[in-house]
């Protein structure tokens, strides 16, 4: 078998002109950025208004697991399959981070035979919109921290009299708007900025500071939910950057920011268009996380697609808990979009993993039992599956389980699997997918099930509504969301809710930042528990994305490096080639 | 009269594509950037191998002033000028930063009739090489933090007995490789990272750190000097990223992170195709200080340019003694090239600050008086337009003085400053320059006055070479490069130089970080003084650029936001458009 990268080298691709005109753009949508890649200008969208959506299936997963359950390769298989059965077909993922891409994780283009391509590109720049959301992002910053010193330096009265501009009276320890890098780099997280040399105070006020990665940032949540420029400008003039001494939110409009922001983003709200190796064209916009965030790609690029394409299909981040989940109730609410049919990508291991039989860290060597028969783990495992079938039907989504094959798995198991899934009941079927391997001829029999799906008719229920109040909101997800039994608020988060609901942000929709390795909020916790409790710790503000996220236990926003991180292998060769992308 | 953009966006511009054609690159040596930019593969420059090399200009100008003397409108009109007398032509001119654009200056894509375009473009992402930069540049910052905190928690032998790896024991307190940003960001001048909470060790290990801003990283530098991907290669490998608790450099190679840096900026090392307003072929590249570094574009970018047109023109920052001495001394020795010719802006309102009569400061209004006719304030500033015109003269090249005319200048004044040139002898000419209010037909003159002295043959003469010694360069460009009569190096600049000499670094070229305001040190002494001293603080290495630079007086490195920054302007208009970049 060829690693990933050499599969993408070896396959001829489609010149990106071409793709776009088959998926039906018209030239002068289409600037194209190299060979195979394309920005998509949003004229397109007001041209196809007035066309009928097609389908949209959204890809989401079991629990997830350190090894990997395929959710890319299902997605980018799926399409290829149905492009083979002469369906219209267009994929939207997500941009990857390139932090993770030097760090532990390798590439986010697929795998083997159903990969975006060329994945070196995916992998590393693309065309630029995260830098252009670090760009943005940071110059807020540096906007917050050039005012405080100008005002602090000066005197708010004097400030006022001399600049004939407001002073913000900002409150140094509530500025709640953080730097941003695209980068695993631990050692930004808590940073002290301003400092000065002694007796000099050129460099600002000092304050506490602290890097998020650039997918954490509310920019990227924005981009993934707007609808256009217009909507993009009016988000950012949203966010809330600090807090006055009074307690009075600031926002990027009080800080003159919000327009050159905007300008930073010009060119980030057009998707990039690719195609897969087999040549269906694929969108690529937007990075949110699923945690603090959504979790899904733009609702632009959604939109483009099913305007053109008969089938839409996209992923959402993590499990069903979490990507799907928001792909409904922040995704689906925002855009007037439901999905037509879920995909729940399972595989053996991951069931077996999720039995909590055995005892899985990240980076380590998988257990060789993991791939050999194992009734009670695969039994205990499929517990999970059945709950995020379940958690899938709750919205009124019909859902097609695609067991991910590996060459390793037990025909025996993926069989009788596969017969448990089916015993759920007719808005439910599955199909071993071998997308990974054969590409879009190995997931021909899921793309005719997920067809076959999205014809029945249904309808999509949210879990809540924005008129609903935030603490129902947040109620409503663990009890019907979670299954848990209650939410308890700490101190910190009861006062938030307090706050929010008087400055007027009760409408906002909720997103919740847990653990994705559990359904509960501890990530010890595998299968599918009942009875839990879901503490909120505490409740954060993005008014730009529209929604608060709940922290319910420790959400990392910046990953660290390992000691021998993927960075190590990276280099090129004497030709000039990339050697060493995952 | 129009503003800048207004000219911009009603001139029609050439498709990229034919832009390229026209200039003699094939159509696979180009890959488009939408519609009017594109990345010019290095495969050009071993085609064109074999060609005979044109002229190039390096257009320089007189001691800068806070009211712009008008050298990147100089160089693109000079180059429109050469076109419109049916000479091949091209431009070569640096990426500017986009922090300064959101900051005071605007932007840096000349002006008038005489610009790059788009310039929107130009100013904001271009084609992502300076966010390339960034991230190569930070990639190495979090693989510094990221070792020193595996090595130091697990300890130096445990570590080595696990990893396999050799423990680097870096001396935290001697990391000289800062982050960058691309922003005018004050307060990340000094920061503290790692920083932890009580009784935590997750975040790192505390230490000082600041960032500079993107255009002063050595990477910066090194893509302006590098000849192709292989010498980008080996020079980010040779780059010192801090120091062992025994004082040994450690590398990026020590870090094994050089090929990860390499390949982020292997599309960077492409330079970026534009064009002028009267369609000349702009190739934009690389962007580096003209102090801390050589402050010119590349010499990839040149050796393109010169190998397919029979004129390149290209400029040095800020005055003779910057940007155009290092053109000479530091990139004509790496690439073998020699400036055929020099231009040195100068206008009437820049000669009468530079006399010293005046209390001139950034942002502040030009007073009226400097607009009116003042024999005496010419003639004083005469005296540093003559050490410039001597300057370029040093090194064997044929000077012309650009006057660049404002509507407000007096004629009488203009023709008697020309006569004063005249006067200094046959290797000088000079020419009013037009080229802001008519474009090219506005620099005739002048480009027939290049076409001329370009074919006056000399004998290129750099005022140091490799082997002398590194306190010998030092004094040599101090006296014979400034006028100066000594240099003083303090104790820790003798304890560099001795140490780099030990290192084996002794035959790196010099770079002098000096203030531009001034041919001495001291930005106040104005006009042309002799007889000065150079006192030189401290001595750094770069080594993967090739030189080390010797600071005299405090040189910034990230500047800040003024409290009413350009980005107050900026934002989207109805219709999408970019309103507000001046």
């Amino acid at each position: 078998m060829h690693t990933d990268i050499e599969i993408c080298r070896q396959t001829p691709l489609v010149p990106i002109n071409d793709v776009a005109t088959r998926a039906g753009f018209l030239s002068d949508e289409v600037q194209s950025q190299g060979a195979y890649k394309a920005k998509i200008s949003l004229d397109a969208l007001s041209r196809l208004n007035a066309n009928q959506s097609g389908k949209l299936v959204v890809v989401t997963a079991i629990t997830p697991t350190p090894l990997g359950e395929g959710k890319t390769v299902t997605t980018i298989g799926l399409a290829q399959g149905l492009a083979k059965l002469e369906r219209s077909v267009m994929a939207c993922i997500r941009q990857p981070s390139m932090g993770p891409v030097f760090g532990v994780k390798g590439g986010a283009a697929g795998g083997g035979y159903s990969q975006v391509a060329p994945m070196e590109e995916l992998n590393l720049h693309l065309t630029g919109d995260i830098h252009a959301v670090t760009v943005a992002h940071n110059l807020a910053s540096a906007a917050i921290d050039a005012r405080i010193y100008h005002e602090q330096r000066e005197g708010y009265d004097a400030f006022e009299a001399r600049s004939g501009m407001k002073a913000l009276r900002i409150d140094i320890e509530r500025v709640v708007w953080k730097r941003v890098m695209d980068h695993n780099d631990r050692a930004l997280r808590m940073v002290t900025v301003g400092r000065n040399a002694p007796n000099k105070t050129i460099n600002g006020i000092e304050r506490q500071d602290g890097f998020d990665i650039s997918a954490a940032s509310e920019l990227m949540a924005i981009l993934a939910l707007a609808s256009n420029l217009a909507d993009l400008r009016e988000r950012i003039g949203r966010i809330v950057l600090a807090y006055d001494l009074d307690g009075n939110p600031l926002t990027t409009q009080d800080f003159k920011v919000a327009g050159a922001m905007t300008v930073t983003m010009k060119d980030a709200i057009e998707p990039t268009l690719m195609q897969t190796l087999e040549g269906v064209p694929t969108l690529i916009h937007a990075g949110p996380f699923a945690n603090i965030a959504h979790g899904n790609s733009s609702i632009i690029a959604d939109n483009l697609a099913t305007k053109l394409a008969e089938f839409t299909i996209t992923e959402g981040g993590f499990g069903s808990d979490m990507g799907f989940e928001k792909a409904c109730n922040i995704k689906a609410q925002a855009s007037g979009k439901a999905p037509d049919c879920a995909v729940v990508v399972a595989t053996l291991r991951g069931l077996k993993a999720n039995s909590g039989l055995y005892d899985l860290r990240p980076g380590q060597a998988i257990p060789d039992q993991l791939y050999q028969p194992d009734h009670r783990a695969l039994l205990e495992g499929f517990t999970n599956l059945k709950w995020h079938i379940n958690n899938v039907r709750k919205y009124g989504v019909p859902a097609v389980v695609a067991i991910n094959r590996f060459p390793q798995d037990s025909e025996q198991e993926l069989q009788q699997l596969a017969q448990w899934v089916r015993e759920l009941g007719d808005d439910v079927d599955v199909a071993i997918s071998d997308a990974f391997a054969k590409g879009g001829e190995g997931a021909l029999e899921l793309a005719q099930k997920v067809v076959t799906q999205c014809q029945t008719a249904h309808p999509f229920t949210p879990l809540y509504t924005s008129n609903m109040k935030l603490e129902q909101k947040l109620l409503t997800l663990a009890e019907v969301g979670y299954g848990a039994a209650s939410i308890t608020l700490s101190d910190a988060a009861k006062a938030q809710l307090k706050l929010f609901n008087e400055q007027g942000f009760g409408n906002l929709a909720v997103c919740m930042a847990k653990t994705p390795l559990s359904i509960t909020t501890d990530s010890a916790i595998k299968g599918a528990p009942t009875g839990f409790d879901v503490p909120i710790q505490e409740l954060k503000l993005c008014a730009g994305a529209g929604f608060i996220y709940a922290l319910c236990g420790n959400v990392m926003t910046m990953p660290g490096l390992p000691d021998k991180p993927a960075f190590m292998e990276l280099d090129i060769d004497a030709n000039g080639d990339i050697i060493g992308l995952a």
